[in-house]
């Protein structure tokens, strides 16, 4: 049986969640616009689990936007609220450990005349709230910090770096929330933005839908136009077994996160000492536990390749990564590492071992365990070599 | 028992297309970006998808993009191309009969300063060469005329199109080929088009899957920037089983599709025979059997309410519609009809009927007689107001 540590990459289907599709999947089938039975059937099933969504970020339903995965609502967000602005211009402040979907696309935004500000992180990978002040200008429309890391799991002072924003600009305020939802609490109210990214296939739910809770007010144009559905905020047929997929997914992590958080930490300790005892040179990265998203263990190994340990690991049935799945297979060094200071060949060296439901006592023991047997072979290779 | 006589508007799922999809919602989980066993596992199954939908339109399978919905491969197609030229301005031409997804985003992109020129459509609904070689202009930078109407049937004439437009300019031909796939044989070499755009749940395929063909060479920015997925013109972490699901779909679709349509043609040929007998001022509208598709049955009833005649069907278990299931809801007369010269008032009694794989003779047998019950009650019912 091979052990999945790769949790923040994506997630298996719940079983619950596969029991709540199948009707979408079969019976109820209507596109949700038709006016008849059919459709008014499936209407009622995308109500329903858009109120659950808003629920979990004590959201109303319809700041809730549907989407076809995380990355979709976060060019939403960006692109929408620039669009919004057409022609003007102006400046963007981004944090410079974002995920591809916020960091490439404001890098693409500069073609549009809009300037755009990569905030600094410390070694954590923390964004401090003076160095985003400092940042701030008259004419910055959009801040987009991420509330937890995907590739360290550090988690962001949302809230803090929110006031900053409202307090000295107009800006809106983004947050790319998909790491975070389902490990901790998300109120969008207590976090203060005005808009956040969310995303069903991190947290036990189907593949293809993501949403973005946009606070009533932010204007922002639609990234797809046509037939006007999701209050004309994204056009086009409804996933609708997906979405259902979504609502029931977000209500049973939020249901157990308290317990299963509890219990991913405990593991994730276990993991971690299993590690830095068998390499008491290996170096933990992000911020501290405690500071971070409870089921992120993530090492650099000095003088290990990370790829090749990947591929040794899979060879023996542990999936784990370097980093984010999205850019696996590019082999520069993480965006993300490089910030926080990591030199290029610690970041080439980089595991992120993810935890989930599945996860139990015995698997982190004999990870732990082939862990350290294999980047000392590794090590012991390079040395021979 | 209802009978669903809207499967323009979707389609249910098919079973052998669930089953295929069960395997990728529940066993073969990974993320398709990563690394290991797990993801390379989800990797096959996207291309064995990607190769069976390049051959149903007799494409290359890296010309084959995925998106989340037929609309989402519309705005990619528009936006793609004019993004691609970005800040030059130019010239779009579209028919005065697309799909919102393309008559809206066109539209939209006025802003951008391009400017549209929307062709005239002949009482069928349409498109002449000769009108589309007139509008033609050195900075036409893409021409979009659908394949096949989504109110009517109607199929354009996309061959001869293409050919004029490659022959005058050097602007890019798209085709939103949605309601087509599985009714036609659809192949992008005989077609000459650039871009086609189509959908999984068209097809009794899920929804919250669609496609865009987008022939070598053609030039295209990505809608959604991110992890690069879909060889940088789509991010986003892959729809895994309603990718797979459509592939299955298109591959039975196309299997199935010579015999299917001749039974579905001929069930038509039935059920317009009893309206026409039962209701003999009936405007059949579009183009007649043979440049239609084969399982759209439309009417106009003059002197009867759409919108009443669709409620009082729905009471009695018959699901049509008005026209498009995106704009339903919408009490506007259909910009098609209206294009193709009918009367408001005309364009407000319209009927669209569209058969599927479900369809009976029992079936077509009941709805001819209901509807002709209904109009004739309606029609009463507004003598004696």
């Amino acid at each position: 049986m091979s052990i999945y540590l790769d949790h923040a990459a994506t997630t298996p289907l719940r079983t619950e969640v596969l029991e709540a599709m199948l009707p979408a999947l079969t019976g109820t089938f209507g596109n949700p616009s038709s006016i008849h039975a059919a459709g008014r059937a499936a209407r009622t099933l995308i109500d329903t689990a858009r109120d659950r969504v808003a629920l979990a970020l004590n959201a109303r339903p319809r700041e809730i936007i549907f989407t076809g995965s995380g990355s979709e609502a976060d060019n939403l967000a960006l692109r929408g609220v620039v669009r919004r602005r057409a022609g003007s211009g102006g400046h963007l402040i981004i944090s410079s450990i974002e995920h591809e979907a916020i960091l490439e696309t404001a890098r693409d935004l500069r073609r549009l005349d809009f300037e755009v500000t990569e905030l600094k992180v410390d070694a954590m990978g923390r964004v401090d709230r003076d160095v985003l002040a400092a940042a701030l200008r008259p004419d910055t429309v959009l801040v987009s910090v991420m509330l937890a890391n995907n590739e360290v799991g550090t988690i962001e002072p949302i809230r803090e770096l929110a006031e900053v924003t409202h307090a000295d600009s107009p800006a809106v305020f983004d947050t790319d929330a998909t790491q975070a939802l389902g490990k901790m609490k998300l109120d969008v109210e207590e976090l203060g933005v005005d808009l956040l990214t969310v995303s069903a296939h991190k947290i036990y739910g189907p593949k293809g839908v993501g949403a973005l809770y946009a606070r009533h007010g932010t204007l922002l144009d639609p990234l797809i136009t046509g037939g006007s559905q999701e209050r004309t905020r994204r056009s086009g047929t409804e996933n609708v077994p997906g979405v259902v997929g979504f609502g029931v997914a977000v209500q049973l992590a939020e249901a157990e996160r308290a317990v299963e958080m509890r219990r991913q930490a405990r593991l994730c300790a276990e993991l971690s000492q299993r590690i830095q005892q068998g390499l008491p040179d290996a170096v933990a990265t992000g911020s501290p536990v405690g500071e971070r998203l409870a089921n992120f263990c993530t090492f650099a190994f000095p003088g290990v390749e990370g790829e090749l340990l990947l591929m040794r690991l899979d060879r023996v049935g542990i999936c784990g990564s370097a980093g984010s799945a999205c850019t696996s297979g590019s082999l520069a060094p993480s965006h993300v590492l490089l910030a926080m200071g990591l030199s290029p060949q610690l970041a080439s060296a980089h595991l992120r071992l993810t935890l989930g439901r599945s996860t139990t006592q015995a698997d982190v023991e004999r990870a732990g365990d082939v862990i350290c047997r294999e980047v000392t072979a590794l090590r012991e290779h390079a040395l021979r070599a």
